[in-house]
């Protein structure tokens, strides 16, 4: 390859890197918006705090265990060292990936991805859980339990082997998450209030323009996600991934309008805005292997799912997840896994069973490794703020803060 | 053209595609900052809705109405099928376009400016219009509307072949939108309690930092609309745009702060906010055919338009329009394309003629099509809401939800 | 070097330049959210202005000051006279910079650059500031004060002859703009009810979510301010660049985070919010020439000293500062421009004494700059809004207008 091709895929990594960063500002705005204003501040910090402890830890040990080369690995785990060295000398950092871009690039952009597992699980957790706790999870869950799996396709262990695609993460990082999301959402139990003997309460967010900015910013970064999954600028793939992406989420959109419609006589907003980011989970598996048509049907059918997922744990299994992350990440993430089996080019019976395989053994391992990790710091720490805290709010138990105060100061002292 | 340069070419466009995109999160944020509280979740509804619903008719039969080809047109309209077929093989899709970028590129750049029309529209009609008639209208208006006089000029139409300019869209997109607001605000009415003979009242919008992100948001898009339309990343045209388009914007700042402080005596930030955006308008038909000094001169002269404007439509004409999108996009649009046979390498008498033709052609066009459209709405679906529900406030009307719930549930149930 | 990679190089100087534009945003968001509500509209017009005053008088004057080439000056000052004229035909702009990248994208890289100075100060003097005279002290400061020491480093003038480094601006852009607030606010004073004989009051900002948009903006378009840096799209030295910049971010946001939660026993999201931009600026000044092991040490000791700056600046120096400028810019500045005599590729004792000089020689010319200024506006336009009027709040004494008006216009007509 050229020096100038090398640039230009390498420039396109890169900028797909500062678009997967904003999607945890996205993620950010989205929680935040659907939560109650008074543990806005907690969602803030919580998903301030994720992206540095998930930087840090990939940097020190989770690039390393995900990516650790054919040498210092077997199919199941492998790890290569703590920290990052280039390899000696500009050629090796030019030559490294077959020539497509250099080293450090690697690092980043794949570092970008390994903190949205903990952001997913942030949401499901909101308005109850310790802020101590949540923090200690996520470095684990950060560390440990997202690069292993990540290993199994992306490194090149097991899953990879046997055929199973994952094309940017709609299991690897979206159901990981999910999975995570469910099981500590079952230790934790819901919010105070949502399940009584009178009945399930709906608790609505307390900014949804917030919420809409959230979703906007996470479509907006879905385009580095997928199209920088094509790990080069190659016209063709990158633009046909850009068309299939966009007509999932569009798609998404209107399945969830008409679907929730139908459910529910009226035009909720948040569940066309789950709609969208169902169909973007949905088409990442196969954004690559899809014809136009694929992506709508995937993305419609997301779409669909998202109000009948959200009225099932919500009303079926009492699983209180305020945010709808299992119903996006987990559900939606293992159908569009499933659908690189149904449509598109890789379609076929064969296909469909690999991909089973892949949503039944990283979904089985990552739910243990949550529901064991909730489970000690339940034990240990504890995972749950005191009663009168969530009452109160987190923002002023956790953090001594509100997000929207209206303390005028100039009246506070003055004598009137 | 070399693979490399090819490559570059491609992933420019591809990243102009996802700036015009981030211009429907800036709508998105001004037309809600700029209404009511009690209209705000109405307003995000509809935003997320037509992105979609724009991406998925342009999808089906936008793209190939708006760029039939010679073989299945003739100067006036043209439609070569339903849906996306690229041109057979890989180098079918590289070969596109002369090699500067591919087929599946050129859809998603232009889709994300098909849907733009329809969001203009959003604004002007706020807080008072039916959802499902504005959806309609939205549907029929960007399947068919805005594609047909984009036929004219961008996919070699008759004002194409008579040499009328527009490089990026001051008449295709801005006004197009335009004038589909005015005729719609014409027959829809003024929001109650606007114009009454008390006189007229001024109705402030419930937030100026989301109206302020919005137009950040939209600056920071014009970047890929300008930029892009370069339609490759020939580095003395795109910088040259870049340049332009920002001066303009500036210019239309500081245009706005002094013609409204002469007017109204104080440091109004809406006007700042709509005089930056009618720079960008004013500055996007001539783009990469102006010097510094001319895109100042056009940009301080849209600044200058904007609040003289807004005041003309609000008092004089009494035409009620929330946002201000017809002073922006009609007025300042069709001040940029006249502005294209003024300043710059292609002024001359014959240029201002042309540009004038293409004007009143494009202007009469939709116009005709907006008003018969909405019409035919008004008397089929009904487009006003009822009168308690405008004064409900079309969050709860239509939408069942508030957009800054301040329910506390914990409390709902608890026995204090 | 070919035209492929001219063009890419091209491309990724243009692309940052959008990056660093979106900065603004950036601290709009992050300057209104640390305010009280009243002052929230004041904030972001002055925003607007800035970027908008900046860009013209960068194009007038600044570029030209600041780059006047070897003809045009000595060592200390220069000037090659006032607007643009890219050097003649297409072939100069293109060999222009040794090839890599046009005239134009040059000046519009370095414009975005120009305003950030004004932008920090904006954030120190708010709620009390008049606006009149803020905005003629930004005029004064960006079209002077910034390009002449500028020029001294990055213009080639005599700090870049003794071999100061200064890779993206720590220095050039953030302790300049620090060192302005520090300025202003010694001569304008504390708000009203600030510092009194009933204690130190807290007063705190009214909305956490628009702060935390902004800083995760302000991070998003640092991968432009100090990628772009590089002034190529160089594979290894842009992506080590993010690898460095997210790092040091990702480690100041922990460093805040446990010196805050030891000092004041709470979990302080202002404290990491500012801690990240901290590390951001840290690192500014030799992101191209650390490791990661280097950029987390930087970082994280950024992070360190943000909550006990902001602390010493508050209580024991009783200057007044509203959102941590001084603190993050001008502390952090010259801790990440000392930094690189300390660790990385540069360290030793004659480069940090070449630091200390730069930091000293561009602090004591900013500082007299900026107080002899700010006191003749003092004298003769005045600096300070009436008292009754910082009661009231600017938004209404300024601007005439709410940042979240309540009005509604339905009831205010209606007869009930």
């Amino acid at each position: 390859m050229n020096e100038a091709t090398f640039t230009a895929n390498n420039l396109w990594i890169l900028i797909a890197a500062v678009l997967v960063f904003i999607m945890h500002l996205g993620f950010a705005s989205l929680e935040s918006g659907f939560v109650r204003k008074k543990n806005t501040v907690n969602i803030l910090f919580k998903n301030s705090m994720i992206i540095s402890i998930g930087l840090l830890t990939y940097y020190l040990l989770g690039f390393n265990l995900m990516y650790p080369g054919d040498a210092a690995s077997n199919g199941f785990i492998g790890f290569s060292g703590f920290g990052l060295s280039m390899p000696e000398g500009a050629a090796g950092a030019i030559e490294y990936a077959d020539g497509a871009y250099t080293y450090w690039t690697d690092f980043i952009f794949q570092a970008m991805f390994a903190a949205t597992g903990a952001t997913i699980v942030s949401g499901a957790v909101a308005e109850r859980m310790k802020l101590s706790s949540f923090l200690v999870f996520t470095l684990v869950f950060v560390s440990l339990c997202y690069p292993i799996t990540g290993f199994w396709k992306w490194g090149g262990g097991w899953l990879d082997a046997r055929g199973f695609y994952d094309f940017a993460g709609s299991t690897l990082v979206h159901s990981v998450g999910g999975w995570a999301a469910l099981a500590c959402i079952m230790v934790l139990g819901a919010r105070k209030g949502k399940y009584t003997s009178k009945g399930i309460q709906a608790i609505p967010g307390h900014s949804m323009p917030l919420a809409t900015v959230g979703v906007f910013m996470l479509w907006f970064g879905w385009f580095g996600f997928n199209g920088g999954s094509v790990l080069s600028a190659d016209p063709v793939a990158v633009s046909l991934v850009f068309v299939t992406t966009c007509l999932a989420a569009a798609a998404g959109a209107i399945g969830a309008f008409f679907t929730s419609y139908i459910m529910f006589k009226s035009h909720d907003l948040s569940m066309v805005l789950n709609g969208i980011l169902g169909g973007l989970v949905g088409i990442t598996a196969g954004a690559d292997q899809m014809s136009p048509v694929d992506a709508i049907l995937i993305g419609a059918i997301a779409g669909i799912i998202i109000p009948m997922s959200v009225v099932f744990f919500d009303r079926k299994l009492k699983l209180d997840d305020p945010v709808g992350a299992t119903s996006v990440h987990l559900v939606c993430g293992i159908w569009g896994t499933l659908a690189v089996g149904i449509f598109g080019a890789m379609a076929s019976i064969g296909q469909f069973i690999e991909q089973l395989i892949g949503v039944v053994a990283i979904g089985a391992f990552t739910f243990v490794f949550a529901y064991l990790l909730i489970t000690i710091l339940k034990v240990t720490m504890g995972i749950r703020v005191p009663e009168e805290d969530e009452v109160k709010g987190l923002d002023v138990s956790e953090h001594d803060m509100e997000a929207y105060s209206e303390i005028d100061t100039d009246y506070a002292f003055a004598v009137k």
